[in-house]
């Protein structure tokens, strides 16, 4: 797979024995990504079996405390932990200050760096690439400023069809990564095998975005259009749609409609308000708008 | 019961699935307080059933994170739930500033006003004191400024000795708030009865200690001398009591030690690190110097 969320935390407000608030861990084509980071997100990486070494890049949507209020104790566990790697963390302007300050009143002095990246632009900016994935924010409207992220696969290289390769003994394995980049092959006898006869298409790069929280905005759509995994949140039903106005938040309906808009191909809701005990609502909710939806539930994995 | 002390958390250092930091709540002649506050705190108080309405007074030892980064949190959930009540706060200064700074960037106003008393002398000093109960903090030698905390209930006023209250029907109960308070009682008749003929001894009122974190410091003795409940943190056994020293923490042994020479009469030990995979060995070392001794558990209840 080269695309699997796992869910650490899915609820809204406070946490509860056996409802967390919001974290997600993303590995996506090798990286691996921890999004939001509500209090217990560390418990949770343990449960579910998060390796915290891999862990390089944090990504906050918003400083509601639902949503980091666990990050200064998964910093302070990687110092008890002797972590050396360098970690970048990507939210809003403030995120830096206040953990800071944290920091220095506990006298924590870590060995490894703490890299800040912090988002003040209300447009769609990249904010991370490397030669395996794409970042970009997704602005979102909240009751504080907002961002959602848009994680996206790079092109992959070419798939050896290593049978037809196998014609050619003279094709060495070593020849390989340059027959995945697309490179014809000359014999020694001078014949040039055109690289189509030596490779396969590669599969498509994935695509997940991440759009927590917010009230209903379709000028996401064209930001987020045929992602392969929308997780969007669903705060309320439409019993209560006056509330998800007012408190900036969606229901699953409309969840369900900017996922159609975008024409998504999955997708994953959930940031349940603590008033409704049955979250199967929400799925029969949003299935009635659009069909492929999944719900968010601790440690549940999405593999594509 | 006048006195039950419930484990919320016992464990040193970073939270895991079921071994979460420092927090225990205490009830005491009415009164009901949280002692310290790490990661998951609130999420300890619903599993254990401690009601948040009923917390107003808060102390925390010291800013190391397993000791106070699950105070904001509770806070914040205290704002969501629509609270009130003024909520008192006695640490360390630092603790105001850090938590104002991050209701600040979170845009958590809430109702209810928190009063900070922030401590600083090294001196042993009343902090709290109404008519049932006083608490006063224990100067702590740790890695950074640290201070334990004694509950002490007041005298209580005297029972009623019901059966011979009830010689003289002349008596009504709206007089029994005298007796208690040490009045005697004069009949029409004009005859007295003596107040010692009414009522019974009160009980003994009750004192907690808590002790956390500190390596071995003799000098508290004298504070908490014959409390009826000693916390001590007993973070190693005596085979890494060089690892206590540097860290200022203490081993077992060390904890039975204050408690024998504090002649207190039950002795509670906890924040075990995670490298011992047996708490029994805490009791058993402990057990050799002191024989009253009982291991901090999740959920534990101890009732005097």
């Amino acid at each position: 797979m080269s695309l699997v969320l796992t869910i650490l935390g899915c609820h809204s407000a406070t946490p509860r024995v056996n409802a967390h608030p919001t974290s997600q861990y993303l590995e996506i084509n090798n990286r691996h990504f921890l999004i939001d980071c509500g209090e217990g997100t560390q418990r949770q990486m343990r449960k579910h079996k998060v390796g915290f070494s891999k862990i390089n890049h944090i990504f906050i949507s918003h400083l509601h405390g639902d949503h980091f209020f666990g990050l200064i104790g998964l910093i302070s566990t990687f110092g008890i932990l002797n972590r050396e790697k360098e970690l970048h963390i990507y939210g809003p302007k403030g995120l830096r200050e206040v953990t800071r300050l944290q920091l220095k009143v506990s006298k924590s002095y870590s060995k490894f760096d703490i890299i800040y990246h912090e988002l003040t632009s209300k447009e769609s900016e990249l904010i991370f690439e490397d030669d395996k994935v794409s970042v970009t924010t997704i602005p979102l409207n909240h009751r504080v400023y907002t961002n959602g992220f848009l994680f996206r696969e790079k092109e992959k290289l070419k798939k050896l069809n290593i049978e037809n390769v196998q014609q050619y003994p003279e094709i060495e394995t070593c020849d390989y990564h340059h027959i995945k980049a697309g490179k014809d092959i000359t014999l020694e006898s001078g014949e040039v095998i055109k690289n189509e006869e030596l490779t396969l298409a590669p599969s498509k790069p994935k695509s997940y975005a991440f759009c927590s929280d917010t009230s209903y905005k379709e000028d996401i759509v064209p930001i987020i259009k045929e992602v392969d995994l929308l997780y969007h949140e669903a705060t309320f039903l439409s019993d209560r749609e006056d509330l998800a106005k007012k408190t900036k938040h969606s229901t699953a309906k409309q969840a369900a409609l900017i996922a159609s808009q975008a024409a998504v191909k999955q997708l994953i809701i959930g940031h349940y308000s603590s008033r409704y005990t049955n979250i199967d609502l929400f799925k029969k909710e949003a299935s009635e708008i659009f069909s492929n939806v999944i719900l968010a539930e601790e440690g549940k994995k999405v593999s594509l």
